[in-house]
């Protein structure tokens, strides 16, 4: 007779790609990571992605922040000019990528010194400037040094993009800010080949960054995602929306959200497969990867988070639908008090109530960008998520704490918990008891480190 | 010719009654706090205040927390079955406060448990369960001991209680958990005399506990306002939903809202003034009277928030409306990278911009609380807040940092800000530039001493 476990005290299952911690180019790219003089530590601050021929679809979930910085307004307009449908899809050759200033609430000359870098990168690659996007990253209000990027941007054009594993690594290294970690992540697929003859490999790699100001709305921290899969502007802009829905809005560091969050998609069609645009199964088959893609990047900027100390992972099942799911797992992984016990490895299942108590469905475009219908959307935001005292469970590194239908305090053993928190990863589990929605949300502790690091940050 | 000063440097004129730091008690009420033995330490952690003679006018705002604790219910029930409107407002005898258990997420007998309280305290006065009201605070998930708390109640109705500000200043001080100060606020007023023959003294005295899991949603950590103004339930709850919406609801400590988020308001009617009912005047009058105990309160809360080590104050002006303010002023305070650059000094205006960027107005129960109508508060909820970084002017402690329409960064003097950052109270001021609406929040700083008091709780 097998064991029972109850399901509660481990992750929930799910049938994911496997994800490689590797910067895995795809077919019809190249890249370049190197140092522009941006940073005065004299670190890596220069990245450079290109497509090898002319320009492929793109597209991006950028920020909601209303100071939104000036790589981002002008990446968003890009892609609108070159998709025509007013949507933020279309066509590009380059995404430019700078760290050490963010180029945010620079004004007017702000805007300026990037619409001269799109020139430069134009020029040098032979494209126009609206098939050039931007991400930029670092102190908010500082100018960028328009004349070291522009002459790095000829420097690497004329020689320095390769098509390599190693050259898309670097670009990684480029983007870090105070990142301890190069954030990487590959999957690969097979897929109908365009000839109707068998398959061929698809790979989908994206590279990230992200410690701090962490809590994105549909945008998330920097993230550029490379595919050699053939595909639409239209059909990326959906598949990059729902990817996105359930990995990066799903993370946060500090609830603070930023104004260069940006990420981005490019599909070179390389690989030689058919469209996704004209097969439902080949399109499942690349949403799962590049959804593995963005939740592998989400955990490791979680891990990394300012100070972080753990992973926290928070699963929710028994919700009444999925964006309740997904709200309780948010408010759980973003509360302080819950951060802090984690920190402390103390098993302080009452704060996890507290959270869960306190969710909040967010914004209707975000539940739009999760797959519900516009109406259902606008009726559902704002509105708390349902959290019955008297259904819920929940259990912390294993370990049943809470059991409302059996009257609540289990008397958790905290000495067997602490020792499971003292883990990588701690999962904190909720069973709302409601219905069959699911979530997960991803976290870290919060740490002397990071109060630390950031009241010592510009000055 | 007098010296030209940009209001921006210096905080929003106002007009408001001089709040007294004391407990004065109102006439036609008695007091005790007490100890019971709940708290571990032996410090105090009972506290009961009553009307002299019948139930009284009285009315609560309270926690919207969906694992609402078992006093939160109670009360909310109480305060229903004895308005018999359906609203929380309602006549009260007595308030019974506990500190060191929540009773929180403790199930059905936690439930039982507060009854039995309700029925001590209702029989050693002399009224009914109906006429009592509970608040609680402590550990979440920790049944209270009701022997011993009973014990009290019998003991103190015996002979303890007394109407004298000593012994409201005594229940202050059984409210604290971590609180390093006691908090009280009060207030006198002027008012129409009942007679119809001149002006009487009505004075209205608010006690409080905070230190953390301060996040209120329209309703507040514990807090209890007395006053001897003379109103009916539903003109209280009108004026306690008005002044929470602009002082209690705009307080963060971290940004948790807590399970046991409670503010009782009793009117005796014992100074001998007219209805405010019937005297829009006088009634402006007790409005604003409660609105500055209500703030003070808050302000004291903010700052002895757990690790504070100052009084963050953000007041927006320029906004295209009041909710707008004042949800740009919350995301400002709520911030936990503005939190820790003012915990270290840093004039780092960038966060400011970045964090009043992602200002989005709350629920609509919340814009309705403020005075909106129902229409207009559902049409609202939810959407970002208007901010222009084109129009957007920040100063940090008197200091000018962003002036969007000259151009963004100011080129702010560091050192000199970060010399008048030092002080116990830092004043953050925006101006939107947009219409006329204004508001203001109070949060602390973020600091190693939240992290170390938060990971170190329970265990």
């Amino acid at each position: 007779m097998p064991l029972a476990i109850d399901p509660l005290l481990v992750p929930l299952p799910a049938d994911r790609p496997v994800v490689e911690r590797a910067a895995r180019i795809p077919a019809g790219f190249v890249a370049a990571g190197t140092r522009a003089g941006i940073k005065a530590s004299g670190r890596q601050d220069f990245a450079l992605v290109a497509a090898e021929g002319d320009p492929v679809p793109a597209t991006a979930v950028l920020t909601n922040n209303r100071l939104a910085a000036a790589p981002v307004r002008l990446s968003r307009a890009n892609l609108q000019a070159t998709g025509g449908t007013g949507a933020t899809a279309g066509y590009a050759k380059a995404v430019i990528a700078t760290s050490g200033s963010a180029n945010a609430a620079t004004g007017p000359a702000g805007d300026a010194d990037q619409a001269t870098i799109g020139e430069a990168v134009a020029e040098a690659l032979g494209t126009t400037p609206e098939h050039v996007l931007h991400l930029s990253t670092g102190v908010i209000g500082l100018r960028l040094p328009v004349a070291k990027v522009t002459a790095e941007v000829v420097r690497v054009a004329a020689g320095g993009l390769e098509a390599t594993d190693e050259a898309l690594a670097a670009a990684a290294v480029s983007l870090r800010t105070t990142d301890s970690t190069t954030k990487m992540a590959s999957v690969r697929v097979a897929l109908p080949a365009a000839s109707g003859a068998g398959m061929v490999d698809v790979t989908v790699t994206g590279i990230a960054k992200g410690v701090g100001m962490i809590h994105p709305k549909m945008a998330t921290m920097l993230a550029i995602v490379l595919t050699d899969a053939t595909a639409s502007p239209a059909a990326l802009r959906d598949l990059l929306r729902a990817a996105s829905a359930t990995t990066w809005n799903q993370l946060s560091v500090d609830a603070d959200t930023s104004t260069n969050d940006s990420v981005f998609l490019l599909a070179s069609g390389a690989a030689g497969a058919g469209s996704v645009d004209d097969d439902p199964a080949a399109r499942s088959v690349l949403a799962a990867a590049l959804e593995a893609v963005a939740r592998d990047l989400a955990r490791q900027q979680a891990r990394d988070g300012e100070g972080a100390t753990a992973l926290i992972t928070c699963q929710v099942s028994g919700a009444v639908d999925d964006a309740d799911a997904r709200a309780v797992a948010r408010a759980v992984i973003s509360s302080s008090l819950v951060k802090a016990a984690v920190h402390g490895k103390d098993p302080n299942w009452g704060r996890i109530a507290g959270a869960a108590g306190n969710a909040v469905v967010p914004e209707a475009y975000l539940l739009e960008a999760a797959g519900l219908p516009p109406s259902e959307a606008a009726a559902r935001a704002g509105q708390p998520a349902a959290v019955d005292p008297a259904m819920l469970r929940i259990a912390i590194a294993g370990h049943l704490a809470y059991d409302g239908a059996a009257g609540g305090p289990t008397g958790i053993d905290k000495a067997a918990a602490r020792e499971a928190m003292a883990a990588e990863e701690v999962l904190i589990r909720l069973d709302l008891g409601l219905g069959t929605g699911a979530g997960e949300a991803f976290g870290c502790p919060l740490t002397e480190g990071y109060v630390k690091e950031n009241s010592e940050y510009t000055t």
